[in-house]
């Protein structure tokens, strides 16, 4: 989703969050990248466990996009321990087993699990291991809970930041209830069934003059289909204000003064009737338009 | 979830799955990080529509760390009309409203919306825009639903990549109805009630002999405490059995011959009364430790 879609007007989300642990992130990419995905998902509480590269990084700057808020908040700890020493609440991020006791959960669980907590006012952190190596097990050992997602058992090694956007995306799924930031545009109401049946009649009626439904044995089955489109679109009262228009105009413009008309049923038979008669003549211009 | 994980052993997963158009990516590290999310969650077929710094890309495939096979079998397409040709339904992803009447949908819907059509054999597309700009009108206009995420309104764009990490996942937790890649190891089953209710036994027994239950009018209540402490653990049968060896450890290291044992009630007593007996003396040494 990029481009644009942020409001500047509206107010950053203050709801309280969990804090999200980095352990000895290699790249300061990586810590930016993380940062901006926690802001998309209205989290604010960065720790960081001795980054690899120092801190401030320019690159993690560079990488938030904007998220400087959380890059400035961002808390530095020596070990994880101490990063996690006032949660009462932690889970670990792995993609790899590491043969614990510990409960092994799904992304949208986590959330599920962790977002009473929170609201509770328990601080909660979700960890993140090292972009190689992942997470020691002594490590997962603090944590109450280990979270991994579905993936690919062949390709299993994630990218630090998408890893953090993932379990944001999943927190902030489950705490705004999904809601998206907008929707189909308002549209009119939905078209009425005498609304659909008062175009339907225009339509056929003017398909009609036109003789479109040929040969006489298919004009049901013909009728049945084209209306059956019409009932898919699941239109709009406006959409069929909007048809009914196109169809009129159409027709209208066929035979309006500029195109000489044309025929109706009668009057087409006549003229069949009469090129019948001049077939054995030579046709004084046959390169021209049949039908306009 | 960086760090291992992957399973070398295990086959590439070839399900058929939806193709993944960007749509004029400027960067080729976004093009790569994609490709290794599309990967993590089983995708494979990435479609490119006139990257920005040509293709193929270095920076592309130094971020796709390993989904290579993502990236070389990338097509290329001059337009998205051109990209998304062979396509029965197509999914736009933006965070921005185009104001279009099109339905609006959030990324588990989309998945479950799509999953449908792509095991029926149908190509379904999902379609990400540019990193500053996003899609344009008449790019979203080309689909046949927009996909956007539940996001910070006052923080909304996300990194290209995440975005498609995110819809990734989505898809893949729906196909695979969200099977874990490993659980907590097989632990021995839960303890039985007699087998609690044993160890309570021989706890409460050993406590009793160094009277840590006082003064008696608590003693209840220490119990009651100390037993739920054991009870919210919901044990296996191995926990309780080492917690058993580790009291029976304790206590047996304690009174054993090296420490010259310890006292029972009785002997306490009398130690106690004998004690008082000689508190008007000065105490010989109190700088030993009073408890062993």
């Amino acid at each position: 989703m990029p481009g644009a879609g942020t409001d500047k007007t509206r107010r950053w989300i203050a709801e309280p969050g969990p804090v999200f642990v980095l352990v000895e992130p290699q790249l300061g990419e990586n810590i930016g990248a993380a940062a901006r995905a926690m802001a998309n998902f209205g989290l604010a509480r960065l720790r960081l466990v001795a980054p690899q590269q120092g801190w401030p990084n320019e690159k993690a700057r560079m990488m938030a996009a904007g998220a400087d808020r959380v890059l400035e908040a961002a808390a530095l700890y020596p070990t994880l321990a101490a990063a996690i020493a006032d949660c009462r609440y932690v889970v670990a991020a792995t993609a790899r087993a590491h043969d614990q006791a510990k409960p092994v959960i799904g992304p949208q669980q986590a959330a599920e699990l962790v977002a009473p907590r929170v609201s509770a006012g328990d601080t909660v952190a979700y960890v993140f291991g090292r972009e190689r190596n992942g997470l020691e097990n002594d490590e997962v050992g603090l944590a109450d809970a280990v979270v991994t997602l579905p993936v690919n058992p062949a390709f299993a090694s994630l990218n630090l930041a998408q890893a953090v956007a993932i379990l944001a995306y999943e927190w902030f799924k489950t705490v705004s209830g999904g809601v998206l930031p907008f929707a189909m545009p308002d549209k009119s109401p939905p078209a009425r069934r005498e609304q659909l049946l008062s175009f339907f009649r225009t339509l056929e009626a003017e398909l009609e003059k036109i003789e479109y439904f040929r040969p006489d044995e298919k004009r049901e089955t013909m009728v049945v289909n084209m209306r059956n489109i019409f009932n898919r679109m699941q239109a709009s009262q406006q959409d069929i204000r909007t048809l009914h228009g196109i169809v009129t105009a159409l027709a209208h413009g066929r035979k309006g003064p500029a195109r000489g008309g044309v025929l109706d049923g009668t009057q087409a038979e006549l003229l069949r009737s009469l090129l019948a008669s001049q077939a054995q003549r030579p046709a004084p211009d046959s390169g021209g338009p049949t039908r306009g």
